[in-house]
């Protein structure tokens, strides 16, 4: 298939949420899955120049997870939250914490809604809610959008390998 | 003692953000264990018509909780999330949710930070951080306002009993 999906970012001035959006050219249970299991999220989620290690993963209801990002100069990043809710295959809800920041005690909350689309395709919306205005701009100016989008492109390609076996 | 702690709760229009502050004659320390300790915490939180039961419990980083308020009719009111983060006697950092909503997945994150003040005082200012400023409205339209401040007067007694033992 050659359709080109794009990755959108939505931060409207002054609010303190952001939105990512994206489809997918697979069913939405597949989307899901590559989203809460660990073995399929690393290989997808983040810039396409770092590897990820899975350290803690409980994809239940109140399980905890933790993730390690590291790039070739073994620069680490950790990253870490909890899961409120998994309502397979349509929603995740849970918080989000960068532990690379210069204080603890920035975090965001994320609700991942995963919808089927005709076709066998499938559309992601995340909504971030932050703490404050300057969190949810502190994470844009990050350069969070490149490794998003980058994140999508891998992950597109890993839906289309499950859909070739 | 005859001072008169006030709740304050603080909701500027359009905002998906509350905030709840409150000064108690106790040191924080003692104010931080009536938050994390289960059975400190059903003598005093919501209104003081409810009896409030402890389901699950488990204050730690990436633990779950769950409560029950419940009235002399027998109707029950759930409340659970997940501990993001316990830093004592400074901060807590959680999700909650109301499960009498009409639809599930309307979560908040909440973020209490304890500070010393001098004469063996403290202060709570507790942030909430909601999805949409519709579900922000909501819960200042349910009355939580009465029930918050009923429970702080509960808090007062308490730490006024154990400060006098």
């Amino acid at each position: 298939m050659l359709s080109k999906n794009e990755t959108t970012i939505k931060a409207l001035p002054g609010r303190q949420e952001l939105f990512i959006i994206r489809e997918f050219d697979a069913p939405r249970e597949l989307v899901y899955r590559a989203f809460t299991e660990a073995d399929l999220l690393v290989q997808w989620l983040g810039p396409k120049n770092l590897t990820m290690k899975v350290d803690t993963f409980n994809p239940v209801n109140g399980g905890a997870w933790r993730y390690i990002h590291s790039d070739a100069n073994g620069n680490e990043y950790g990253f870490h939250g909890v899961f409120h809710e998994l309502q397979a295959p349509e929603r995740i809800i849970q918080t989000f914490e960068f532990e690379g920041l210069p204080e603890k005690g920035h975090v965001e909350l994320d609700t991942a809604l995963f919808e089927s689309l005709p076709g066998g395709r499938s559309k992601v919306t995340i909504q971030a809610v932050y703490q404050s205005v300057d969190d949810r701009d502190g994470m844009v100016r990050s350069g969070m959008e490149g490794g998003v989008k980058e994140g999508h492109e891998r992950l597109d390609a890993l839906l289309a390998k499950q859909q070739a076996n």
